[in-house]
């Protein structure tokens, strides 16, 4: 893949802006890094960009703005939906320079600090201090501040903490026009104005850049004796009496701090490529939760039907529970050389009826579909695994790929809960808004979105984009 | 106060809709409870509408929009901000009919209610599952689901659950043309289209008017043997050391379930009112928090010179702490025949200067400033009290009033933690949106509005309105 020649008085502009360090082309460095993404979105950008500030990021936007230049502003380039793929635009790099923490508030419970950093070095950083970040997508090695932001991120941890936008106090951003705004307040409460912090996050980098935001903090569990936490597995014997014991834990009223599902098959995957030696029922739910409530978990799974359980031994023991889970999609990748990756939610009164629909699905198709996912929220990924050089392969994913998105609607759910839309599901995306929501709701999007960014540069043809594929 | 009449034509459209019985007019026995609400803000409106259902909901607008007439949505009108003045409009009462719960959902934990429902109606109704909607505005046993959600209303409980916001999770509306349209999902995670949900959240009825809501629920606390929580206050002989004690509470990362300030005015004014015997110290902070935390929050509030504190001893006892501090706008009220309620959020930092401040303001004016409030997160109370057939000490309680609101924003913080803007604070939330936000963030939140509502009928001029004062 090579460059669009970025038009040279357009370089020779932001040149002026960031110095030649700080833009790469196709004959420098490390621009290849930017031709692909996490979930293999494969595009070429005019230019790479990146940044030492907020006042540059403004200038650049007025640039690109005025000759209506797509942009695409990227961290580490984890979205699985190709919301990060340049398609030819600018890309603004904020992980080079754009990288710091700018405060830490143990008082007020904030971190303010640029888009480019990177989670776990700021969780590094907060636990110096007895406070972490929950949100915990499974990409945190590499996902940044602006990115988790853009994309709501979700993770594990969120049947507890809930997903990256109750984590976020205020926002500093640039329109598309290069103007600087902060929205929100550095503020546990504030009732002033209408809430643009929501707006912005989850937007995919539709309706402004993110230079830097104020997030919320929490107390790493465990301190003050009050939380006390312990992983443990629970195994079953079929996928109906996993689902049942979920059901029944949330009925009750208990509240775990993780609740994953992992399926025979998810797991055998893990094991194998990463040899993490969790034994392979056919489903298995992993549980994050404070040790008192750990009885009461495993009695009620008892009365569904479990078949065993196995509690983390020590520290270490309970992180190769937890990796096992978050390995999941890198285990699942080496089962085939194509894999589609979905991120469904449904009710969870329906989950056992959607299960059974997706391993229906992998039938039909003769496809491989581990699954696993955040089942405590009702958040599931099964991941469809095709023969990329195969064109029938190819197609009988994209069939399965949307089967199970259309029966997840059909049900109550969602397309997506926390990847996102990106390129990959603008058209199911635009389905779910306009069966569930009405016209009039993507009307009232698309509208905002003209008013934010008049001339369409911001990540253009993504999230709630006409769909122009068939 | 009389009406204004309402045009014949219009009434009798109005009627076709609704029937006689659900019209309130001049005449009309109950009329005159809608001239005023909580907060003694007096209007009058054009007629009050008491529709049954959201087509008529629908069917009123499209009227009311076709003749550019002004639409109040109400409750219970328990608002302190003028949020609910008619101001010669139309009142939609959404408290005489439209207040069902519509399916309590235990296993996805959410009920589905109408907006016109009462918070301790829904409460009392949640208890019997196990479960509760935490935010806890101190007008509970009034005030209806509408009505929080329009104010993203707060409480002494926001300090551990946040404010109503984060436990909406998705609406019905009607738009100002009559367009019905749903926002969100009653899901706990989607990722589908812009957040429209959090910018109606808040809003004071100037977007849409809310038919019904999905509202999260959680756990009663006590459920499962994690939460015992205990209610204590603890006493000092200055407000700095109880603030200290605060930050310091902060810092060690200990969370209590509620952490309220109260002066000794402020107390003495309730004993007075109510009888409820808390000993009067120059300052008393009221907690509720899980039992292991107890001696931890006192030991660091001895290391901060605290004089003395009382543990509830038994649930009514308990009760008896809480409603000291419920009953306090109440209490205040009977020290004069005019009160402003401030409600000023201040970085938790800030908040011993900002207290210092506030008494300094009573000095100057000669007025008692009462102060009590959410201190744990840094929202306030400061009520002054004045006489209202004074126009000299009126003059002085509006001094007072903005000089308390311009500090504040000084400092960092926020002309309003949760009682809202309404039309009482048009002034200050505009300065502080173009002192701290910018201009251009009120230029795109009143570009937002004429999107949502091209004739400016929902709720004119309120909340982001031009000021019309001088």
């Amino acid at each position: 893949m090579t460059n669009i020649l970025i038009e040279p008085d357009l370089l020779s502009r932001l040149l002026d802006v960031v110095g030649s360090e700080n833009i790469l082309t196709q004959i420098s460095k490390g621009f290849q890094d930017f031709q692909k993404d996490m979930g293999d979105f494969e595009s070429n950008p005019r230019a790479v960009i990146q940044p030492t500030n907020t006042d540059q990021v403004s200038i650049i936007l007025r640039i690109l703005n005025e000759r209506k230049i797509p942009v695409v502003g990227r961290g580490a380039g984890t979205s699985l939906t190709g919301a990060t793929s340049s398609m030819g635009g600018v890309i603004i790099d904020f992980s080079k320079h754009m990288n710091k923490i700018l405060k830490i508030d143990t008082t007020n419970w904030y971190v303010h600090c640029e888009a480019g950093l990177v989670i776990d070095d700021l969780n590094e950083e907060l636990s110096k201090y007895g406070f972490f970040f929950p949100p915990d997508p499974a990409s945190t090695p590499w996902c940044t501040v602006g990115g988790v932001i853009s994309e709501n991120s979700g993770g594990m941890r969120t049947f507890r903490y809930g997903t990256v936008k109750n984590w976020v106090l205020a926002l500093n951003v640039v329109l598309a026009d290069g103007t600087k705004l902060k929205l929100g307040e550095p503020l546990p409460k504030n009732r002033v104005g209408y809430d643009l912090v929501h707006l912005v996050c989850g937007s995919e980098g539709t309706l402004a850049l993110i230079t830097d935001a104020w997030l919320k903090i929490a107390p790493l569990p465990g301190a003050h004796g009050t939380h006390i936490v312990k992983k443990f597995m629970v195994f079953f014997s079929n996928w109906e009496d996993a689902v049942n014991s979920i059901t029944a834990i949330r009925a009750k009223g208990v509240q775990p701090n993780l609740l994953e599902f992992l399926s025979k098959e998810a797991m055998n995957a893990v094991n194998n490529a990463f040899d993490t030696k969790i034994p392979e029922y056919d489903a298995i739910l992993f549980f994050e939760s404070p040790i008192d409530l750990l009885p009461e978990i495993i009695e009620t799974c008892k009365t569904q039907h479990s078949v065993d359980s196995y509690i983390g031994k020590d520290e270490k023991d309970e992180e190769r529970l937890y990796s096992a889970r978050a390995l999941l999609l890198l285990g699942i990748k080496t089962l085939g050389s194509g894999v589609y990756n979905e991120d469904i939610v449904v009710p969870l009164d329906c989950l056992g009826k959607f299960l059974d629909y997706v391993r229906s699905v992998g039938l039909k198709y003769d496809l491989k579909i581990p699954t696993a996912g955040h089942a405590g929220d009702g958040n599931v990924h099964p991941t469809i695994v095709f023969d990329a050089e195969s064109e029938d392969s190819r197609r009988k994913a994209d069939h399965a790929f949307a089967d199970i998105i259309y029966e997840a609607v059909r049900l109550g759910g969602s397309v997506s809960g926390e990847h996102g839309i990106g390129s990959q599901k603008i058209k199911f995306g635009n389905y779910q808004l306009r069966r569930n929501n009405g016209e009039k709701a993507l009307d009232l999007m698309r509208a905002i979105k003209q008013l934010w960014d008049p001339n369409n540069i911001l990540n253009p043809g993504k999230f709630i984009a006409e769909d122009t594929a068939n």
